[in-house]
């Protein structure tokens, strides 16, 4: 079977190296927040929804360390900052590392607290899950139609992106179980290709058909008729349908709006940054250049060069068809249906 | 200084091995026209307007090798239709060809041709280099301002893509020349990477400021207001001004169009066939897949992962702001303005 992303057993946390992804499938265990700390910012465990879990997995290994008899919210809310700060954009990190943090506020007995937040910890995993499937089935009755169908995707947002399933490939996986996928067009996503690299090997792996393409070839393939529908996750949703996501995925939604093709984002409610009015308050991270100028290790462009290195970008919510979350399809009025989900938000 | 990309010298035929370059300048002597066949092929040398001078050097190279006194046109033409399916996208090839086998159904003498061959091509190495330096100052008026500007292009047109200057680049050289250019943004241009190596290496040489970037980044610089225009070149462009370009042009024109940005072609006139009505026309190569699937031959991808590999993509003409060739800049009624170039075409 598929493994997961995550695995919490007896008080210790397991990861699939994801920067081992097609060569080797190598499971790592993360021994405690420092550890956490890195494998979150060199990608060993990425996807938004998938370091949401990790961070809370983190918090749990600093709460393990600790010794004494009392809990000392403070300590445990700077750890909690600290790990916030390995990325900036993804906001399910601070989501879910807040949730632990007020969780905490409910202990004052660290015993108590050292068993309790490990079942807190693998509650949230099993939800997301849980919440990944139901995206899933909420995409596929979206889009399901009498034909197959062929779904472009960018970057990763498939069960590695996410403890289980995936939220973008959630959905894919759901039509294909339905008899409904023809192909998976996946972008390779430069500089990192986590869509040629994981989502491809992850497909594969499900049997599910894929091709992969150099992100320029995506317009071309529009063009040629070759994608039905285009489905993608997210690192961050602004109030107004505004969705950070993997670099890339704005040239791919204008494109798809140019060429008439229906455009949806795939996310769980936490994806949501209720906080901020539009896209223009998300923080861009700005990573290693060395991602742009070696791929595995080698150089592939002049000594020295000058590049960047933007690992997100914004696509404002105008070009969205619609966007696919556990709690339904918002289609229109992207304001006030976001509102709503405030209300019953976690 | 900056070599040329292909050198006739008594008799002879050099050229800069491109699939080398940022790693190391390495010039290759072409000895016989199955030499230049793979040469072409293979993407030593590489760009429309330099495969066009190539494939002349190498129907010279070909008559070199004849044997006897009289002229075997029937042979020549043979010799000709085999480079010309090197490669089936650039027109310039066919068109170079073309005009050597004209030229030679003037002679009767293969002594008189073998010496004769050497300086026809010689002279359209030469006018190559004349043409490139015309289209970079029409390009250069029409975009001249008070101020810096920052320019994108994708791919390389560069001095690299032709024999000396460039099309694109050589409005860059131009504006450069002039004071005019605060940056180039050069796109990787995956999968073959000739913007991330050979365009920035290019520019560098040349001391012109160059930032790379991934393909799918452009959107997002473009968003960020950092491009102010954006210049590539063309493999062949049709009788209303659709344009055959390198993979990812189209998805870069779309993106301009969105963001309001202007989008030129710099090309010069034998590149455009003149016999096809629109850009349905192309036949677009399909290269290995390895491309995609490996960089400098290390593999990148899942083991056996299906992939596409389109050289080409074809931008219609509605997305292009105007074209800018050695005869003038069209900015409106391409269909009427290109027709009007078919008169004094060469």
């Amino acid at each position: 079977m598929f493994p997961k992303t995550i695995e919490i057993k007896d008080k210790r946390v397991f990861m699939i190296d994801q920067t081992l992804i097609p060569y080797e499938l190598k499971i790592v265990e993360i021994k405690d927040i420092t550890d956490m700390f890195q494998a979150i910012k060199t990608m060993v465990v990425r996807g938004a929804p998938a370091i949401g879990v990790a961070a809370a997995a983190g918090m749990a290994l600093f709460i393990k360390s600790l010794e004494g008899t009392g809990v000392n919210k403070e300590i445990i809310n700077k750890a909690g900052d600290y790990l916030i700060n390995s990325r900036p954009t993804a906001v399910n990190l601070a989501w879910a590392v807040e949730k632990v943090q007020k969780y905490c506020q409910k202990f004052n007995s660290l015993q108590s607290l050292k068993t309790k937040i490990w079942i807190f910890v693998k509650n949230m995993a099993k939800e997301d899950e849980k919440i990944n499937r139901t995206i899933g089935r909420n995409g596929a009755n979206l889009i399901a139609g009498g034909k197959k169908i062929s779904v472009a995707t960018h970057c990763n947002a498939g069960s590695l992106a996410t403890v289980y399933w995936g939220t973008a490939i959630g959905v894919i996986h759901e039509l294909f179980d339905r008899g409904q996928i023809n192909m998976v067009y996946a972008d390779e996503t430069r500089p990192r290709l986590q869509g040629g690299k994981i989502t491809a090997w992850e497909l594969e792996q499900n049997n599910i058909p894929v091709t992969v393409l150099t992100d320029n070839m995506a317009s071309y393939i529009m063009n040629r008729g070759l994608i039905d529908i285009i489905v993608v996750g997210a690192d961050r949703i602004a109030s107004n349908g505004d969705t950070a996501n993997k670099i890339g995925t704005y040239s791919l939604a204008i494109s798809a709006k140019y060429h008439n093709i229906p455009f949806y984002i795939a996310a769980p409610v936490s994806t949501i940054d209720f906080s901020i009015p539009n896209g223009s308050y998300i923080n861009i991270e700005e990573r290693d250049p060395e991602e742009v100028t070696h791929i595995n290790g080698n150089n592939i462009l002049p000594k020295g060069i000058n590049v960047v290195n933007p690992a997100f970008d914004v696509t404002p919510a105008k070009l969205i068809t619609g966007i696919i979350t556990e709690k339904g399809v918002i289609l229109s009025n992207f304001i006030s249906e976001i509102k709503k989900l405030t209300q019953n938000s976690p």
